[in-house]
């Protein structure tokens, strides 16, 4: 009997279906591919096929698989939603990997949004919204500013390659185990020091995963040890930030600005009071999306090589560890 | 008697003013500050004391200046005023330097714009306005792309230098003499290969001084030559572009979007057709203004620099030719 994958994405080209094919073919895997409009025809393949393997961003079909899927690969980077919820799995055993391709995407979102609150972009737009002519705010520049980064993977680091590179005098990246292999970075800490390091920050940059320990990570209490200038952009997970106090902060003038591209809940209701706080950069969680070529390859490319892992018994590069949580 | 320098800027902190003071004194020279609401005082110093230098940014006091005046510092990089007004000068071999530091602050704002331009940000920003949670538009990156550069001068090269540190993949410069010392260019042409250039450019990043040659170069022929899916960014002087050429292809769709930090004339007239061009980032000359720290000290010690030059008979670092014009 066949082994067989069932992939259930938008995104994909025919050289990426192709390049999934050949992975396939090369390792005795048969592919089946659905768009996320054939949900009925996926889920009815997980199950005629005993499919091993699901290439998909869906709990909905997850949940549909059979206790025959072994390995979950989810196009996101992440996976909060399925460690949190393991009856999604019929297979308590079933691999979980994660795709980490968009910390180039992610981090132009992040230099853009940056720039734009450094450079008091939004009142210049509001200004020619008006046909007016500006006033010189003042600026500041990444060129010699000091950066505290949330989050060492992917996305911190990749912004902090960009920001070096842009001239930045420090980067102080905090993360749980206070360590990392990255050389990019000025300092690693552990999250442990945050308070200490709050008081003296310019510009935090959250790039943190959803889990238990993250959630509420930028209280209110937090947020009052910022300087009055200090900027706060959050790309990882919006239930890392206390959005009410986040809101009050803003509009009371606290803090110098802030730019949200993740948010609790998502869409945002039409009466949050977020939709009008000051100072404030909203984006509807469009930081990473998979509109972007090169994000898109690399998101096939990592599943193919590890399909090849899957295949041959090694263990898997994207893993994730469902308890942990990323 | 003693040799004395005019200096009339809003810009200098006391650490500046000390600054000067001490390069001053080092060159056996006595400065006098104004700010720029003193300018009755300013133009009698510049009498009373037969100043031979004068530091500012202002072609009406310069016009007062006496003969004595031996070499007039322009804090600004664009001296295109100047060099069309030799009028302006009671002697007609008063030497002009201007002050190209403004790299930095340039190339962060151009950055800002461009990837504002790829990511689709004024079409995110309209739909927050409107408290609406987005489609998710087709996302371009620095990342892999090709970029052409027209300027090879201290804005072209800190952009360029910026867009490789991102992953940029090619960079055509183009310049007068198609020579540049600068190895961050992937290829520099003369400015004669403009057109055939200009039908495989991407985005076009206007960065050019306002010469006779370079006025109106960016014509509606030559906005015709690019792609339909091109952007253009111009952050060097509005006279490089037929604005009404550009505003027709925006709103025909003949072109992706642009972004203009200058314009003819400035402020824009309220009923000027390019206010409501589709597509188009527009910014009230704010790309290179004296409000960044960096860019006020890069100034100060360019001055101060070519100070100790002039008194010592070497020749000035920023000496512009007055018949070219930069």
């Amino acid at each position: 009997m066949s082994r067989n994958i069932c992939i259930f994405q938008n995104f994909l080209t025919d050289a990426h279906k192709a390049q999934i094919e050949a992975a396939a073919a090369e390792t005795g895997f048969t592919p089946h591919f659905f768009t996320e409009s054939q949900f009925e025809e996926a889920k009815a393949c997980l199950q005629d096929y005993s499919c091993e393997v699901l290439y998909a961003q869906s709990p909905d079909l997850l949940r549909t698989a059979p206790a025959a899927l072994k390995w979950y690969c989810a196009s996101s980077a992440g996976v909060d939603y399925y460690c949190a919820a393991p009856d999604l799995f019929a297979n308590p055993d079933c691999m979980l990997t994660n795709s980490n391709c968009y910390g180039v995407t992610i981090s132009e979102h992040t230099i853009m949004v940056l720039l734009m609150l450094l450079r008091h972009m939004p009142d210049y737009e509001e200004i020619v919204r008006n046909r007016g002519w500006g006033d010189q705010f003042p600026v500041r520049s990444i060129r010699d500013g000091e950066f505290t980064i949330l989050g060492t993977g992917d996305i911190g680091k990749t912004v902090a390659a960009r920001l070096k590179a842009m001239g930045a005098a420090k980067i102080t990246a905090l993360c749980r185990s206070g360590k990392s292999k990255e050389t990019i970075f000025d300092e690693v800490l552990p999250i442990s020091e945050l308070d200490r390091v709050l008081p003296e920050t310019k510009v935090l940059i959250m790039a943190l995963p959803s889990t238990p320990e993250t959630t509420g990570i930028l209280s209110r209490e937090r947020i009052a040890l910022l300087p009055e200038d200090a900027y706060v952009i959050n790309v990882g997970r919006g239930t890392a930030v206390d959005q009410e106090a986040l809101t009050a902060a803003l509009n009371g003038g606290t803090l110098a600005g802030a730019a949200l591209d993740v948010t609790v809940p998502e869409p945002l209701p039409a009466d949050d009071p977020l939709w009008s706080a000051k100072n404030l950069i909203l984006t509807p969680h469009i930081s990473g999306n998979l509109t972007l070529g090169y994000t898109c390859d690399t998101n096939v490319a990592m599943f193919c090589a590890d399909l090849k892992n899957y295949a041959a018994g090694r263990p898997l590069v994207n893993l994730v560890d469902r308890e942990r949580g990323y």
